[in-house]
């Protein structure tokens, strides 16, 4: 963990929520869908199963927990779980919240449109709404 | 279990690999990627969340075992790992194999194009190549 660095394109695109205990929790900076991003602290990871049997179980139970959380805030009609990372190698799993009426349902989000970002208000409390949940 | 009846739109879209302990594994249709669905023998389950935790680990073993097996198999650059169900509402997970030339590279493999039907050897080789490995 101390060699973790996050990646560059992941730290401009989000906001951070908080720690847990594997992984850091962002919330990609787009107001058209509730959309968190669990980055596993290790180095070098592309993939999920390159990951220790053991931070395997830790962030699969965090990908449980943070899908839980963000379900019961924004009420969503369906949950997307994704470990793509085929632009950005750092390993990463998106956790979304999908509503039947937003921007791109039912296709997934990925490549569709542009960002628009969130106020800073209401940015702030969705995070504060997922960190509450969370800690 | 007993009530698992696998959902009508992945029966059509898939060749079966093989029963696992947890979950069905079928190969997608679609020679343009290595492209597997892992489907847990659950009833009325629509998210990762929402398997008992039990169920879970299972399935979760089951997505690292088909992950490293299908990489192994295919050489595969990168893996995606996804479970979307925005338009198939049966509990599945995509483990895809990744090339950096394939048809869809660097995008998401979903919504990219027709799928291309394998040829009956082609299909009956890979699905040997990973029953033999997975079994």
């Amino acid at each position: 963990m101390s060699n973790f660095i996050l990646h560059s394109k992941l730290a401009a695109d989000t906001l951070k929520v908080l720690t847990l205990e594997a992984s850091q929790l962002l919330l990609m900076n787009d107001a058209r869908y509730p959309w968190l991003i669990l980055v596993p602290q290790v180095s070098d990871m592309r993939d999920l199963h390159n990951l220790s049997a053991l931070q395997y179980q830790a962030v699969t139970q965090e990908i449980v927990q943070v899908s839980e959380v963000l379900e019961s805030v924004t009420q969503a009609h369906k949950m997307n779980v994704g470990a793509l990372g085929n632009m950005v190698p750092q390993l990463h799993i998106h956790i979304i919240a999908r509503q039947t009426n937003d921007a791109a349902w039912p296709a997934p989000v990925w490549g569709v449109g542009e960002a628009q970002p969130y106020s800073q208000e209401a940015a702030d409390t969705l995070i504060q709404q997922l960190a509450s949940k969370l800690s």
